[in-house]
């Protein structure tokens, strides 16, 4: 029997690729990033890891491409995919991901360096596969890769499920028992079946709400904040490179961020909970353009003002100003009489879900507690907040 | 343990009034109507009774005024109401009760008739309690009656919840634990607490995605046409009296209409799931005013215009125009910066799920199968729908 | 999409003959049949019926026979057995079994009478199949008639799980998703592959705990028992015939003992909860031999005799004398280090959980509460029990 | 809303002691310290930790106090106590506690020299209470100490139905909310009230077997014996102190045994899944006593006669030899027709049960698969195995 017992899908079949993929180290890895990064403080179950994760995509890509009736070399290549999708992912996934695409320029689901050569490569070419077209199907390139990386594809129908059922919110309305069903290729372009608008809704339903329960809930963006910041001056104070940080696990960067004396202090205020407060929190039409178009040298210069102007440390102030909102799933392609639409042509709702993703968004200033209300002020002064 | 096992509360502690109140002849009637009638014709796992879903309001009920720290005689006919704010549901539930307020004039949540006297009454008065007063709390009225029946009351978390447990889809997104314990009294009306837009939020989207996927599916929808048509029939046709008929269980009308002559062969279909099917779907925008305008016996007389007109029986067509879409959660209070505000003051994404709701509204006309397209011709013509 | 959405399963994908049986009078009639007939008067959630469960045993036999390659018309043929094992199940299941088995001296899973000709036999012979086969197989004749009735077979491994999930109890340890994956031929015979001894003790673990939480739960062969009793003195005293009520469903049987003037006030009782007390329940080593071995005559009559020493009506008393316990899954086969092994002849456990069935079996004598204690000395001396 | 999501109780109230006690370093370590170490090599979801068991059993001695009319100081020591009851657990938990036990003479529940001053010691005391008492508690001393470490505690009703809920295995048999409402003092020994003995019987059923498929899977014991082994020759060839490993976090053990040269291999291996293989798997009577008996320094020694027969390297061979089966839970009180038995004395599945355990215990010897079958044949000699 092989198949692994999975808490979401039950019992996930492994064979062919995905088991000798399984015992790479690339893949292994995975099991020591975990898939919500610092969620987990504000939701005490949430410890799932990329690795099961990994599995969970595999396996509905294995369900997708057996409804859509793909088989042979062509089906093996999108299962790899499917399963090695986020081995390019640094510690603490999304939390270090723009630290890695400044200094390398690599997002992470551009992963050819990793497949050039060594184990997976190795691992791929034992079972007569391309290194570049998994490559090129991670990063959703051609028909098939839309199953990989797309606003339709099984990576979301995985994860929304997925932590929803960790953090033990009700949020994750998608069925990908239904999903896997509805899919369909219409001109080369993945769409849902007919009669499946509300199924689309569903995905972009459950995004709105996770997003506003979960994943961006405060007390994990400040966790995320101090956790970029201090690895920021890790890499530039130390010896430590980046391709080496991008290898991370959480833990090694937890570790290396307390043997280093300037984010010591950081490093167990993370272990322990100590988190900074919010001297600001801000609604996006409070907040001035010249602040939310400012690139990631002037936030940190602008931080540097506030932390000299009160004579603070470095590191002591932190501006966490998202980028304007956005929900990929809105352009889903879906089969209405006949026609494939996309979903914001056909759906009324979708409107009414971006509007509430800008209603929810918020620029904080976040600060030890003892320094919140003099950052407050300050920094509502020199960032033109209205009030 | 005087605890029952519920299989979506877990357990449900009973006792004082509630626990004399469950072994009445009206609530156990309850364990013989379902909650969702003719959607079990859809998903057949929906086979839950309004007997469980009102244990389970009851227990909400008892947690909400837990929280809200209300103790003594006015919790306990909360509690009392809770339990028993469906004992005025006829057959098949909402099936049936247009026909009831038609004849009798009464909606379902009015049950001064049921509380006047007799068994609950005797009940309820045993244990200190007003009938009026829990009748009163059914209605809706008073600050406590917003618990039972309101934008916010226990009844909607129990059975959004409920309904996707048993139907087995994902879509019931209500967290009854969090929404518990946010609900607060603010100047005598009920609001959910600061922090809790999204909580509001996931009232009507769970509304609407069981609306798309379940409460509105259009098997449900002609099962349930099917039997609003024939128990009309079988009250105009037999002795049957309006209030034995208020009174029946569903397999006791399900009898009643098999053994009366004019409805037995819906009867049977019903029972074998033998449906009609869909000779007109028509979205909103293309059904005329005066068509949606029309009453019952406006659209009782259509039907027959166009049975005589084709030569078909009476009861052979059925036009089903459900009322324009609304959503009274859109009206919730919630708590946003200290002030007070209704739901859909505060979240675009109210008007999105209006507008999504308009998009999914549909008149159906059925008819038996081989009637299906000389009906859908002269049903277009006859109710000038556009194309 | 041809699947249909199930609480227990999700999707179940429904095709070939399945689909066309679904349709059939036989198959839609468990609709109205209970899985667990009386169990609903203590566990409220459990109104499932044995049509989602003969979907559910469907749904596992199509798995179990893709994991052992099994394909064409032999496995056509089991999927149809796997459906329609239960379609001669009068009304109640198992409740009324041994009434029809005395009376029509057939068990409910010999259904030949019901596929000698009309329209299940017109559906399996449009689909090239012989109907004896398929009885064959319902009777657990042949190698693959072990997947639908044997001490394996995938009965039992829906109900166990779709019973605890529907009554919320934690007991229904079974794993199907294990079980159809472990499966194997071994000279004819199912069992269970190396290394799955715990596999197997996990059905007798789950059928010992719901056997002691639900199926022998005293509410339940309370109210069971006076349905039996009902529907014989409906037999005897009405013109129904015993092939009729044999296909009644649950609610029809209601209606029936309700229509019978005998019977009315049970069927009153029945519907609203308003049970016989247990004047008796003793254990098993209290109960003489000469009571455990009395047929179903004797008892009549030793009931008779109570009835009229204590001048009470026919049907005030009711003895309920279970056979002796048996675990048809003490006899499962396993694959241990090479060789087919019994259970019992392998697992310890066995001897343990038949001996705690010893333990938990009651000998139950019940009546109206008033005559509780009369009754009670009444039997003790009638049939000799020690105390 | 001072209420922590939980994926297995939904919502956790943190109040008084508790919520003090959560903030300290002590607890937010737990975070770091896996409930299940090395199972999650086997099932990949199995990441859950101890801080948020440690709050599971918070939560349920909440609800047993509750049930128990416990209340005041009393009560707010046990909440303490059950919130604390595993900080004295060294990384990876159960895998280094007999490294610690030897080395420190100390048990991971007694912690008095956690709370003799510092942090916890503080909070303690500035909610009024005694060290001392805590401390009691934990160790199981006193009436109320059995609810925090007994064979009823609430420590096992957390652990079975976590457990099983992460791993997704379906066998963590037992009911929480049942227990929590029949535990009852009777004579100052903590017992199950009347009509409990199955309620008994299933924790002792969800141990058994979980123990079969989870607790002792080959896979975990042999990362487990690799972790363990490593361990102490970080101990025995580094200045890392005893109190400091107690102390570690999993990753902090992992990056030690990363640093130090002899151990680095086995650390990658654990890190990546290349772990030993079985050389020898033995049922129990075919061990000699002799081995059986042997002390730690005595395996110690028979490790290294076949690594230096064999000529291996220190490390290379693992003699993996559990104590003889056991299972508290046997012990357990249940009151039987009034009187306070215990279950073993009651229930004849206990003897079952026990016999199931003896007849999975299995020796194991375990090593690099190259050498697996040297290792074989040299083990079962010097271990004088029957074969």
């Amino acid at each position: 029997m092989n198949a692994i017992k999975d808490a979401v899908h039950d019992y996930i079949e492994v064979d062919g690729v995905a088991r000798d993929l399984l015992d790479t180290t690339a893949m292994q890895r995975l099991r020591h990033v975990k898939q919500l990064s610092t969620v987990r403080l504000v939701y005490p179950s949430a410890n799932h890891t990329r690795f099961e994760h990994s599995l969970g995509v595999y396996h509905l890509a294995r369900q997708a491409l057996e409804h859509l009736e793909i088989t042979g070399a062509r089906a093996e290549a999108v299962r790899a995919a499917a399963l090695l999708h986020d081995v390019g992912h640094g510690p603490y996934g999304h939390q270090t991901e723009r630290i890695i695409e400044r200094r390398l320029g690599r997002h992470h689901d551009d992963i050819d360096h990793l497949l050039a050569d060594g184990e997976l490569a190795t691992v791929l070419e034992s079972h007569g596969l391309d290194t570049g077209t998994v490559a090129d199907l991670i990063a959703g390139e051609g028909k098939l890769g839309q199953l990989v990386s797309s606003d339709l594809d099984v990576d979301r129908m995985d994860y929304l499920v997925r932590d929803a059922h960790h953090t033990g919110v009700p949020y994750g309305t998608v069925d990908p028992g239904r999903l896997v069903r509805v899919l369909q290729f219409v001109d080369g372009d993945l769409a849902l079946a007919e009669g499946n608008v509300a199924t689309a809704e569903s995905l972009l339903v459950a995004r709105a709400l996770m997003n506003a329960t979960v994943y961006r809930h405060h007390v994990s963006r400040i966790a995320g904040s101090m956790l970029e910041r201090a690895s920021e001056q890790l890499l530039d104070g130390t010896d430590v490179g980046v391709e080496e940080f991008a290898r991370m696990t959480d833990a090694q960067l937890l570790a290396a961020l307390r043997e280093f004396e300037t984010t010591a202090p950081v490093a167990a205020r993370l272990a322990e909970r100590r988190l900074y407060k919010r001297a600001v929190w801000t609604e996006l039409e409070e907040v001035p353009e010249w602040v939310l178009g400012a690139d990631h040298e002037e936030r940190r210069e602008l931080e540097a003002d506030l932390e000299d102007a009160l004579g603070l440390e470095e590191g002591d102030v932190i501006i966490d100003c998202p980028g304007r909102p956005s929900m990929p799933e809105t352009h889903s392609r879906v089969v209405v009489n006949g026609d494939v639409r996309r979903l914001h042509e056909q759906s009324p709702l979708v409107q009414g879900l971006q509007a509430a993703q800008r209603a929810q968004w918020r620029l904080g200033v976040y600060t030890p507690e003892p320094h919140a209300d003099t950052v407050q002020d300050a920094a509502t002064d020199l960032l033109e907040l209205t009030e």
